[in-house]
């Protein structure tokens, strides 16, 4: 099968379709997403080689299986069950954890893959399958929900208007909560206005402006540390950005403000499945393009695109 | 009055005694005590000049008041009470707050101290005055339970069995859970085993070993890092250390593995007198000099020694 391969570059190349282990399912790719974690690892991040790709919907190919037949999005962290991490109902920092396109697995940027089926969910058929690839990172959103309680009173600032961020925003607002999105990039912040975010330019922000809760989806190496000086004393941010170039961080403020950083990755897929069903968050207008896989180095190209959303591969 | 005077280094001079605001009372101090952040302050931290020094017990002296007479220990946030953080409750983090001997208020090494009454606590009797000197750094070591809920059945790691480690250890001891003090120097680590303390060397880690709550009492710019490695994926690292010089941190390792780190500061100073006159926690091995305060500038010398544990200095 023909796959998008990165070994220091970006090729496509034949790969032999992969064999499903026990327990596992044969997977047919339909829609796939460039996410900024594809665009990290291209530039180094994990020290990744292989097939990229964790964002997905397909059809279950494996025959006789109860899921056969159906359209699934799928968790992309695949844990042993036995470890500690496991055991105390922490799945996905399984200790020998492999993760879809990012650690040790084959991703989705080609045919077919392979994914235990305990990683699986059902697309509702009221979800259109472009938008079903939206699931992964809405759930990376509805995570900060899932490890922080913010209360609706909250005054909650959201640094980044970029994919990530807008999903924030969109999930942060049905809490009814006072939010703000910021950007240093006019553009995105004329976009999320028209998207009826609340939304910013950063330089807009006066000296005295402070909030309860910072969401760093800003992508940015200096995200963090803007984020932190967002805060009111005993504030929160709540991390999201990796890049493959770290920071370095005041932690003396972190001390003497009594701040908390909180690190948040993946997130749970029923919840987002939830909202995209009940149309509680529309990611349509996220959608800067739609690339046919035969395209897929163009449709990096395009993704790298500062300006670009959300870059959609049909398979 | 006699001060100890910080200004780019430390001498002995004479300063006028203060004169007390609306408000406030005049203390006579009896003892006091040297902690890390007066030997960081020495070093820069906070570009405080002026009479350093907040850890001491002292005697009411204004005629007429309630307290007149009563010995009292002081918190040493000094707040406005009108400001957004002080009407939410957080006074330690008023925004034109002083900090006694470290921020625009005059510290303790002297002989008079002007504080607003509403930071004196009255010193049960049960408790000796050379003890009750360690009602601050103890409320800096209860803030930890007061922020963050560390579980009975939790495992904690302290990294240093300094001061505050040492104390640190006492109270995280008292709630049943399975702690382990860590320090790099072995006669630390031999001193806090023969109070009855779980400590060892911190190369005796195996690779292995993890925590769910890191408490980084080391005061060393490398706490930090170090303990964000000996945590569980979704642990918290609960940040005591400040240093002059700031460290560079791998926000990365905080996102991939969801840590969250959580500065702590100053404490609830009625928990840590409770404590001190319950017995629960014994602070008296923890001396490890007693000076008169003309020999000040002695007692500092001594403080610096790394093996040096608290230092007072009888007024």
């Amino acid at each position: 099968m023909l796959a998008l391969f990165f070994e220091g570059g970006l090729t496509l190349k034949e790969i032999p379709v992969p064999e499903p282990s026990r327990g596992e399912v044969l997977v047919r790719i339909l829609y796939s997403a460039i996410c900024n974690t594809d665009l990290e690892i291209i530039k180094g991040y994990m020290s990744f080689t292989g097939v990229p790709g964790h964002e997905f919907v397909g059809q279950v190919i494996t025959p006789g299986h109860a899921l056969t037949g159906r359209n699934v999005v799928g968790e992309i962290n695949c844990s042993c069950g036995h470890c500690y991490m496991c055991r105390i109902g922490r799945p996905t920092h399984c200790f020998s954890r492999t993760v879809v396109g990012i650690a040790g697995h084959q991703g989705v940027f080609t045919e077919y893959i392979c994914l235990p089926e305990g990683n699986l969910h059902i697309v509702p058929d009221s979800i259109p399958l472009p938008l079903a690839v939206f699931t992964e990172p809405l759930a990376a959103a509805a995570e900060i929900f899932e490890q922080l309680h913010i209360r609706p009173t909250e005054k909650v600032f959201i640094l980044g208007a970029g994919k990530l961020g807008l999903l924030a925003a969109m999930v942060a607002r049905l809490n009814g909560l006072d939010y703000t999105s910021f950007d240093t990039i006019a553009e995105k912040v004329d976009f999320a206005v028209r998207l009826g975010i609340n939304a910013r330019h950063l330089s807009s922000l006066e000296p005295d402006e402070k909030a309860g809760v910072c969401i760093d989806c800003s992508g940015s190496r200096d995200g963090a540390g803007i984020a932190l000086s967002l805060l009111y004393p005993r504030g929160t941010l709540v991390l999201k950005t990796t890049v493959a170039e770290t920071a370095k961080t005041d932690l003396n403020c972190i001390v003497v403000n009594e701040l908390t950083v909180m690190g948040s990755r993946c997130g749970p897929f029923r919840p987002a499945l939830n909202l995209l069903e009940r149309k509680l968050a529309d990611p349509r207008p996220l959608i800067s393009g739609v690339f046919p896989f035969s395209d897929i180095l163009k449709a990096f190209e395009t993704a790298m695109n500062p300006l670009s959303l959300k870059i959609i591969i049909k398979h």
